[in-house]
């Protein structure tokens, strides 16, 4: 098959999924979790031969790529969780009474065909081929080549479960860098491209499809702390923002002090990062008051135990700096002054805004959205921590009893315009 | 001013505006609004030098060219209007306790710096400026230039409103294709296009940029008219949907006929477009039984009293026949069946499924979405008629008490997840 004939193949195959009703869905979930329990020797076996080619990786690699009796019992667990999950099909954003007998309702509806391209990780096969199918979508997925037989052996168990009723089209696997190449060029049969990887992997992918991205290349993360600051909270959310996990996109790269904080205040920020283990350089400001190594550009992403700190003046610099140099993920405000909170929280256009809590909690399940498909920065279509509502779009459903526009037109009719509660459909 | 300056400006006005409060921005409309009552005179004036200069244009473009008292005062009034409408900023989406004391809202908020190119009503330039800056929004603005005077003055009295609050910058008026070609490669600067013309020049501006589009190049709309139909309501259905505004995106371009309907009722559908005035073509089983000149390819908009007729087996039928030559724009189905209706709603991809409803409501004021920035047959960020949420995004609020993530991760606190009453902010 040609990547063009994989992706119209996995859009057919998702209308025949579509046809079905949410319980049926449902139990589609349930046999792909059984066929994960019966076929662990299968899978674990297929592990196994990645693993052993896998020489030159590192042991965090390693562990990533491995899989094992207990994975493979979460991945299970985690589709039966999804197939009794409230369906996200057919929801009621909208019911108004455009006039007596006919009503318009907007739904949730399946998305179409999704391109999810990850890296080492085997387990997010079976993560997002259950998240786009709970949403009644097609899927194409490429896996890093190091998973290779996993990611084959877990795509042949879980589609083989779909089969009579889906076709196993409905969960492409692709392998190759030039298949890629070719599906992003689909953009009439392809909906969307989630790339769950490096900011250079999505960066590439952004710059070579017409076919919308859902995603984020960077993660300047700021964590600004005002004059009217409780220290102590500073203090805690600066090295949780920058320790807990620096490579993770929602940590904090740039510390900013208000220049109106007492200088011991400004230094005893610094030190708790440096008592961490940070390696803190400064921006212009403050590398000249604080006599810190001064940092280069002050839009770098670490992702490590580095940051820069920088002076600005008040909640409205602060603003301004992350304007100038962030990157429209997540940003936080540090501070007991209502005001400041509030005019930070107003005025910074960012995917997230904090105040007094860690950049860290910019993530699904930390939101509570339930299964993550990744974290956007664009401001189209999804934006932030995004869950199963990004791999769905909307429809209009119009019922009438014959109506026409020309009887409106006409005078006949009138519009109403009735705004009906929403709810089910 | 070169195409980035102007559009960097239009950002960063932007942000001047949403630093105004919800009602300081409705006061700015209703400035604009007594502007153009003001200098009605000065609008008047350079409409007629665009009248005097458009030769060769028909009769039906100078009156859309045109503009009168009249025509400004409804003008005035639509801007009075949206300054009177609840903001469409701030409105709260979501909102959840992740644990005590820290609660999480999404909320909306503006998209940024829209791009929209409209043809040759200048009555447009105040429409758009309205819902661009009554949604906090940077505005790019290119006419048709035969309406090039008018434009300019209704854009001058517009942005003098404005000052000294707004600066002028936050409306951009772009006068020449080659800007156009430079701000659509603008993508980190602007965040919509939004093109307002024929089906060729939506196609090439989805061609010439990587900023997203809202809007759709054809309408190829069709009517199914099932076995279990209700003749006379197929008949005003039909008549409706091709001959109410021939030239309109939501026109009916094919005729599907159930084929186990009597030829006899078959028969009596093509009369009755015929004696409307259509000339009526058949896809290949409809030229072959009902004995119709050939159509060509059934993937047409005819866009004037032309329309395609073909026969299809049944509901699924006609589902085929949609998804393998519809659009996505508006699709309907007549029937008194029950079940077939809701197979046909259920199933169709579109923007709009239509049951015992004219295609011609596809339409943002029907809709009752107040003024419309257009129809958008893709399937991300706004689907079909789309009104003022298509020009905003989401952002996530978190406001804690100095909450980390590693504290969560040591067990010291628990999320709790629970969802809390939505409304406003």
């Amino acid at each position: 098959m040609t990547p063009r004939e994989q992706a119209v193949a996995a859009r057919e195959a998702s209308r025949v999924l579509q046809a079905l009703d949410s319980e049926a869905r449902s139990a589609l979930l349930r046999r792909m979790a059984d066929a994960l329990d019966a076929h662990r020797p299968r899978i674990l076996e297929a592990n196994a031969a990645d693993l052993a080619e896998a020489d030159g990786l590192s042991e965090a690699l390693r562990a990533r790529l491995g899989l094992s009796e207990g994975k493979l019992e979460t991945l299970a667990a985690g589709l039966r969780t999804l197939a009794d999950s409230p369906d996200p099909i057919g929801r009621v954003l909208r019911r108004t009474e455009l006039s007596p007998g006919l009503e318009l309702r907007q739904e949730t509806a399946p998305l179409g065909v999704l391109l999810v391209i990850f890296e080492s990780r085997p387990d997010a096969v079976s993560q997002i081929a259950g998240l786009a199918l709970r949403a009644g979508n097609g899927l194409l997925l490429k896996g890093g080549k190091e998973a290779l037989h996993s990611n084959r052996a877990l795509h042949a168990v879980l589609t083989e479960a779909l089969e009579p009723d889906v076709p196993a089209a409905v969960i492409g696997l692709v392998e190759t860098r030039e298949e890629v190449a070719d599906l992003l060029a689909l953009d009439d049969v392809i909906d969307l491209v989630v790339p769950r990887g490096s900011g250079s992997l999505v960066r590439h992918i952004q710059e070579n499809t017409r076919i919308p991205v859902l995603g984020h290349a960077e993660g300047i993360c700021h964590v600004y702390v005002d004059a009217g600051a409780d220290l102590a909270k500073a203090a805690a959310i600066v090295v949780d923002a920058k320790c807990d996990y620096p490579a993770a996109c929602n940590a904090m790269e740039t510390l900013l002090l208000d220049a109106s904080l007492p200088e011991t205040s400004q230094r005893a920020l610094v030190d708790v990062l440096v008592e961490a283990g940070v390696d803190v350089l400064g921006g212009p400001r403050a590398s000249e008051t604080l006599g810190l190594a001064p940092a280069g550009d002050l839009h770098t992403e670490y992702g490590e135990l580095v940051c820069a700190v920088e002076l600005v003046d008040g909640a409205t610099g602060a603003i301004d700096h992350v304007h100038a140099h962030g990157s429209g993920h997540t940003e936080a405000i540090v501070t007991e002054d209502a005001e400041a909170a509030r005019l930070f929280l107003d005025r910074v256009d960012a995917a997230c805004v904090f105040h007094n809590a860690s950049t860290r909690f910019a993530d699904g399940f930390r939101f509570g959205l339930g299964a993550e498909v990744g974290i956007s920065t664009a401001r189209i279509h999804a934006r932030g921590p995004v869950g199963v509502d990004g791999l769905l779009t909307t429809r209009w459903k119009l019922e009438g009893a014959g109506h026409t526009a020309g009887a409106f037109a006409r005078g006949e009719v009138a519009y109403t315009h009735r705004n009906l509660p929403a709810g089910d459909a």
